[in-house]
């Protein structure tokens, strides 16, 4: 087995982020584009370390097949760039949005790119930009593709992400007694998980930093994307499901259990068990060359054939990077094999009306011929019966 | 002097949300529209008071000529879409995100649209989606429109969260003095106005609540968009600027103040006057028929006539409704009259490196005749010099 690799706390270096911009302009190479423009914070921060909320004042990075990246942004957020932006990239300001006429936005951008140029163009880029857009543009996954495999430093600091939530978790099944509430876990697992990350990173960015944390009592623990009530108590017995989730500085990772206090009822005892088993069959395909759809279709396969097919409401997994959601999927209909360094959760889910949700989350990278399991929590059912007094 | 509204705390009614609907179906027929699609979960949050987090899996609200919205929405979100939405509303399902062929979120949205229709979109639809929308597509900002001028039910959930936020700004004045670390405050200030929130409203929506409380200590008061340290210490002297904006079960507003702890230094207060004058050349202006544009031109205008034309980097106002940034703007280029029922801040901002910022914001309605302020906090100088001991 393969040892974990290192924690990484410290901000990227100049280099990291030219290697980024190395992978972004190869493929702009073979799609033939003179100009690739980023909308996307996610992607902008991807590739400058500068995060920022989408509001009415666009900010639009702008990347020639060479020479600095143009970056253009309101002229109020000029000095909050320089104190975070690394790397190669010359800033354009605007004066305001909305502007007097020539000192728009759009006419700042349309100075930037030649009419008759090729232009990438993200699928996440709105109509409105797209409008003022000048060139031949064709939308292209160019920076979703090139962020799911992830660099040597980017797996350091999900690690360190993936510390900062299992931290977290336990802090939250210390606190699941009968009767405690909803909102008192919430507070002290992401206080916890919060402090940890001052601790760890005094200069942590918080425009990339959030943490979660909540428990699925039993009465609603079918129904996964329900939010809980701030005032649901913990209850005796169970299925249980948390969530622990945190973007830590740039880096998004979660841990997920199934989880009973004092004792597990009768009715609860065989989906657990099959979600278990599922769980343990997607393990057991995971390396580079296996198909993610496959690995999906097998774990429904064998729910189904344990009784509880009407029960699946969600895909087997997901990636992770920047966000805590996105490619790839480990998902019937994405037909793509996987390669070492992505990362991704396993974590297929069974939620019965009257019975409950069972379902276990870890963030979990891919290695040269296997895996390696970044989250920690109890799993066995021994383990998940939870004895609080 | 007109009365200020009263606070509202409970959920907007049928008729409410309906009403909303027709104004939004009265544009489309104008624009000769026999869909409107949203896809932004601002316009969906408005039209069915369900709120959610945009991620890869896509939400889609189709509206008609007559008859139910329809719904698109993801599997796994049913119950929690039944949970909060209210009105004449359809769901459809799609299988999950990918899926596999037949079952995609594209597939079902292409039977819901006729393929000769005219179908509007919203400016902040991403191409993605409008690649996948049928018929005969046009950008339309209806919905930003039929935002802005709020009715008398919104009217009274911007007072109840401006009650909130002028909690939250008198607890961070409390807390500031000269040592005290950002971080405390801003502990102190949100967990004020969450406890605050949620003894109002308990079953307020926390994926459309959120707040925030910060200081912009003296030597980075200058720059309003940089986010301070959260171990930057409170100083002796000022300005300080604070910034106190919350969402509040789904309405979003702020307040915000420049202030000194002890005494004001000798340079900032001739700023600090020009600054004062400048709100009140705007504050004289607010009626409807007024010229936004006109507006941010004066305040401008005096500003530079005293000397600190270089230090203004934003315009004078922005609106609110269901966001904290919204249009309509109070700035140069946006030539559009104030109406009764729009709400908007008033904050023209002077900041002038080695000396620091000046800035206060209120969030403010504009009545039949003139307009009133919804937020508090102390505003003259004698009130903005803090002595805490």
């Amino acid at each position: 087995m393969v040892k974990k690799p290192k924690a990484i706390k410290t901000p990227p270096s100049e280099e990291e982020l030219a290697n980024r911009l190395k992978n972004v302009r190869n493929k702009m190479i073979i799609e033939e584009l003179d100009y690739f423009v980023c909308f996307d914070p996610v992607n902008i921060y991807y590739l400058t370390n500068f995060a920022f909320y989408v509001h009415e004042r666009p900010f639009l990075l702008i990347i020639g097949r060479q020479g600095p990246m143009k970056f253009l942004i309101p002229l109020l957020e000029e000095a909050h760039v320089k104190d975070r932006a690394i790397g190669d990239l010359a800033t354009v300001n605007y004066y305001e949005f909305p502007s007097p006429p020539g000192l728009n936005w759009y006419e700042k951008y349309e100075e930037l790119i030649e009419n008759d140029s090729n232009v990438g163009i993200e699928p996440a880029m709105t109509m409105e930009i797209y409008q003022k857009t000048p060139g031949n543009k064709k939308v292209s996954d160019i920076l979703d593709e090139v962020r799911i495999i992830k660099s040597d430093y980017e797996i350091g600091r999900i690690v360190h992400a993936c510390k900062i939530v299992s931290k977290g978790h336990k802090k939250l099944l210390k606190m699941c007694k009968p009767g405690m509430a909803e909102f008192g876990i919430f507070q002290e697992a992401t206080s916890a998980m919060t402090s940890k990350i001052i601790q760890d990173i005094p200069k942590a960015n918080f425009k990339a930093t959030e943490t979660t944390a909540a428990v699925w009592p039993p009465d609603i623990s079918h129904e996964p994307h329900l939010v809980p009530d701030i005032f649901a108590k913990m209850q005796e017995g169970g299925p249980h499901v948390s969530i622990v989730q945190a973007q830590v500085d740039g880096y998004g990772v979660e841990v997920e259990r199934t989880f009973f206090l004092g004792h597990i009822p009768e009715k609860a005892k065989k989906p657990f068990e099959i979600m278990f088993n599922a769980r343990k069959i997607a393990y057991d395909m995971l390396k580079p060359g296996e198909i993610m759809s496959e690995i999906d279709k097998k774990v429904r396969e064998y729910i189904s054939k344990n009784g509880y097919g009407d029960y699946i409401i969600h895909r087997t997994g997901h990636g992770f990077g920047i966000t805590g959601h996105e490619a790839p999927y480990v998902a019937e209909g994405y037909d793509r094999e996987l390669e070492a360094n992505m990362v991704i959760s396993i974590e297929p889910g069974i939620y019965i009306p009257d019975i409950g949700g069972f379902r276990h989350s870890d963030t979990i990278l891919i290695t040269e011929d296997s895996y390696i399991k970044l989250t920690k929590a109890p799993e066995t059912l021994e383990d998940v019966i939870i004895k609080n007094n």
